[in-house]
């Protein structure tokens, strides 16, 4: 990173770590044939340091509700490892700062580098970027293209992967695009990052509210498009097919099962939806099933296989991409370890020739990947063919620097930072379970105990 | 299960989790490359119904310290689905139970099926599982293997694996093995379980400690030894041979890695040391990768690769067994979610012709993992051949129905249950942070300030 940057002897005084939940499940907002009812939801931490003039750094990890406690113990659990680390330790040795947190072995035992941990590292490690690209005075995006290859090198982990690919090759990648990159970047500026949208299909939705939903996303200027699926077959066959009167026969039309199969029933519901000519089966059945993902990819060819939102670090990943079992890469800014992690990822997958189009919606998730597929195509595959970040038009009004989005592209963020900071007046409305969005009226419950009607459940056991 | 029993209306009405440390790193019990310091722990689970006449059930999952509280934290998380469910619906449907915890929507975005709330998961099935246990009052291993096929069938969970693994094959399986249960029973409680000790080889131990315990574990009847690699290769061809040295040709002698390298690391390593004739290698990689598994299996044969301890849900063992990629499957009973999915990986190891060699040590695993090995002899695979039990004797003291070794073999366990009762004197003095064995003597701390010498350390940042 840049040296002439002000120097400055600031260590990390401070985590806080807010458990905040968005009631997204009244309206059926995100329903899919796994998750009925998410209220999406995040870990969300912010770091600071023993010196004013520093910024603080932002960031987050995606849950859908009851749990995010538990991310929250996890952070707590690695506020050891990140107190005391200097802001100079950060702009130089981010690598070395993501080993130090996954490398705790006591902590290491409880994944290694998966599940509740590894979300809590995710939280962290986003907000120690966050802070180095407010040092650095650049968006994420930029931050990461301005490096030098051999600081890039040194953010990755390349224990378990050093058998897909090499420092020499990141190097290689790095340098051949150095000459080209301007051009990228000032096209981007123009046209922006291409995008999907996923806003018209969640399961919960009734056909009339699909169908106005791809007459609005088209008039917005939306080419590509997802639905889901996986829970009734006729039911998507029906909904698939009134999206496809309504988009056309040409436009993108993606699928998404959210893991409901197993592997000869993925291969027969999306065979049987070829007449509604799918681009792509998304998360066909367990994100673990490396093997049973390419016998679908086999299976169903020429639909392609993507997944990603659940597959949980660069090492499956790494089989993904060895196995012919995707051939879409869809990496999540916060399942895996952060933007380190997500480095490793993109670079595998540029090597296998595998277009990255990042898992986004939630909450928070488009504001940051959209940093890192604005660094993937500038400095790394180079490309945007059959690339594209997912949209979701919700909960984007919580954030300081939210995505804009202008023709069904998401424009190139400009403000210093991962765009992941939130407004502290949501942070503290939505915080679970004592802000005012989810704290019980106390005038109601403890002073008119007859306003309890009797329609009112007992709470389920 | 038995409809004879005594029918009882109780429900769960009571759960209590224990975070329990026992300081192990102070004698460097227990230390491998990857594991320097492990302090073994639990986050142990005791579930109580609303029936006095009804026995507890107690279950855990094994940390190695901090970050305990972090499981903690996620049993807590589960208990809506715990409290209320009747000893009946667990007599008769544990794997409706099963799904019930896993399936939770929100809890399982967190996952799934990994990690932290995977580990809260097994410290909970596990309890189920003592309960039912005590309530027929036989040892688990008896519970399993008088339980009809159907029964065995509701247990596990066929979603992911029903590519590997069917209902039917399994009914088939334990019909052909009924016949002849009773001599293998028989011969199990003359013969006991064979198993091979880990006490010898921890990386800590320095040259002599090492020799001794050699010459101990002979006299105790021990044929089998395992001793830990991976830090220094020097290091570990120097102790290799003095434990060869010690044991003889003949004595099978494993090695175990932790995880610490890549894939072309880890074949060169084991193969340079042929000359000490490793029996198998364990966790040579991490053990998310399934393919560099499969390379290395390639790579060092004959030596055969094992791994499971960290291998975290039944979809991965079903790809290490379909990838060619393990010649030994050693299941854990509390990283995958309990019993239940531990059924699931015995009945595909025992379909792939791959003996299973249960991971034990730690606290309380070798307690738990007899039972599920006696089982596989009775009713799955029928067969010794290449099987053991790991045994690490250190710990069992807090255990009320504590393991049992005679000439280097597990004695059949004979009282009700999972053997997974810690006595409260333990749970109380190990409980961390307040327990008496973690907390500072307010005597010291308090009223005493001159007892703090200049070489008392600053708390690590």
């Amino acid at each position: 990173m840049d040296e002439s940057s002000a120097a400055s002897n600031a260590r990390v005084s401070s985590l806080d770590v807010v458990d905040v939940r968005f009631p997204t499940s009244a309206q059926l907002d995100g329903s899919d044939a796994m998750n009925p009812d998410p209220d999406y939801s995040a870990a969300y931490v912010i770091i600071g340091t023993d010196d004013p003039a520093q910024p603080r750094g932002f960031g987050m990890t995606f849950t859908i509700g009851r749990g995010t406690e538990v991310v929250v113990a996890a952070v707590e659990s690695m506020r050891p490892l990140v107190l005391g680390v200097s802001v100079e330790e950060l702009r130089t040795g981010m690598g070395a700062f993501w080993r130090h947190l996954t490398g705790d072995s006591h902590l290491r035992w409880l994944g290694p580098e998966k599940g509740v941990m590894h979300l809590a590292t995710a939280a962290i490690v986003n907000s120690a970027w966050d802070l180095v690209a407010k040092v650095e005075g650049k968006p994420l995006w930029q931050l990461l293209a301005d490096m030098p290859p051999d600081a890039i090198v040194e953010a990755i982990d390349f224990r378990y992967i050093d058998d897909a690919i090499t420092p020499a090759e990141i190097v290689a990648t790095l340098e051949r695009n150095g000459a080209t990159r301007a051009d990228r970047e000032a096209e981007l500026r123009v046209t922006g990052y291409p995008a999907y949208t996923t806003s018209i299909g969640w399961l919960g939705y009734d056909d009339t509210k699909i169908a106005r939903l791809c007459d609005e996303a088209l008039a917005d200027g939306f080419t590509r498009f997802k639905m889901k699926v996986g829970a009734d077959f006729d039911d998507d066959l029906r909904r698939a097919r009134i999206i496809r009167d309504h988009i056309g026969p040409d436009r993108m039309l993606a699928i998404d099962a959210n893991q409901r199969w197993g592997v000869a029933e993925a291969i027969d519901w999306v065979n049987g939806m070829a007449e509604v000519n799918p681009y792509w089966i998304e998360e066909p059945t367990s994100p673990d099933d490396i093997l049973g993902h390419a016998a679908i990819a086999r299976g169903v060819a020429p639909v392609l296989v993507a997944t990603g939102e659940h597959v949980h670090n660069r090492v499956m990943f790494k089989q993904l991409l060895a196995a012919d079992a995707i051939g879409v890469c869809q990496i999540d800014a916060t399942r895996v370890g952060g933007v380190n992690e997500n480095l490793a990822i993109i670079f595998m997958a540029a090597k296998a020739g595998i277009p990255v189009c990042p898992h986004a919606g939630g909450v928070g998730l488009c504001e940051l990947v959209q940093h890192l597929s604005i660094f993937d195509y500038i400095s790394v595959s180079a490309s945007l063919d059959g690339r594209m970040i997912e949209y979701v038009d919700h909960l984007h009004e919580h954030f300081v620097d939210p995505v804009s989005m202008r023709d069904g592209a998401y424009q190139v963020p400009t403000l210093p930072g991962y765009s992941s900071e939130m407004y502290a007046a949501s942070l503290e409305r939505f915080a679970f379970p004592n802000g005012p969005e989810w704290a019980p009226d106390p005038g109601i419950d403890a002073e008119s105990e007859d306003i309890v009607a009797d329609d009112v459940q007992p709470v389920p056991r």
